[in-house]
């Protein structure tokens, strides 16, 4: 039945220096200068193989400190209320984070990452690689993003990160 | 606990033309003809405001019909094998499925979408905004994938859909 839960196990966990979700960057491009690590539990392991040789990569995680999920939510960036699918806001109904950061190393079970916008401790779901000709979309409209200058969007994307 | 397993909840399902995971194309590039929606239901549907305004969005969705898991695997558009976090493959530990489509319009609680990759009545997790901002990564490195000619990559990514 397509109402089924679904239960998934988190296959690894991230490190960062945010520890405080009220001063985490909402997104890797307001982060670029963090650095982190996704630890991928020693079980899957064998599945980093060939990764270190992509530059970018998604991690999928689960966003536990997320609280309670809202429809109609007000992005970081803007002080207006949008359909939360039409934010990347962590309080969604599954609270899914998406987030694609750059593959500094790998390290037997460790990525080494910069661009970290994720909360110390987040449990790992999955790791894609970021390609090109999957994910590079050339032209696109981008809702109510497209009224927020890049300066605004970048004071209010790094949450006091930068000034502290 | 960090190990601690996670439930979802799904929000929707995708209908598609795509009944045989044999012959449905591995990527929304390789199904730019291939229309679909994803119906979300009705106590979500709030969610969807202002999201017709983005041309494109990513599906987030639980691929029911993957297959049991493995750490390593030969890609479709390549005999080599490679770990599976290297791959897009629907075989992983968490069969999370991650495609960005290109949105026609929305209708209510049902949103029209081409470039639909994904199987009739896959459970939907989450719908993301894909923005130039977050996810227009200018420069990458693609590891094996830079080694796919665009030619072989095509004809591949397809999986006989568009001789059929």
């Amino acid at each position: 039945m397509s109402k089924t839960p679904v239960i998934f196990r988190p296959i690894g966990i991230i490190h960062s220096e945010h520890t405080n979700a009220e001063r985490t960057p909402i997104q890797p491009v307001y982060a670029r200068e963090c650095m982190g690590q996704a630890e991928v539990f020693p079980e899957f392991a064998e599945g980093l193989r060939d990764l270190g040789a992509f530059s970018h990569i998604y991690l999928i995680c689960h966003l536990n400190q997320a609280g309670a999920p809202r429809l109609k939510v007000k992005p970081f960036l803007q002080d207006i209320e949008r359909g939360v699918f039409a934010t990347r806001a962590p309080c969604r109904p599954n609270a899914i984070g998406l987030s694609v950061v750059e593959l500094l190393r790998v390290e037997g079970n460790v990525l080494h990452l910069a661009g970290v916008d994720i909360l110390d401790g987040t449990p790992l779901l999955d790791i894609k690689p970021y390609t090109a000709k999957f994910d590079r979309i050339e032209i696109t409209r981008n809702g109510w993003q497209d009224e927020v200058d890049e300066k605004t969007a970048s004071r209010r994307g790094k949450r006091g990160y930068s000034e502290s």
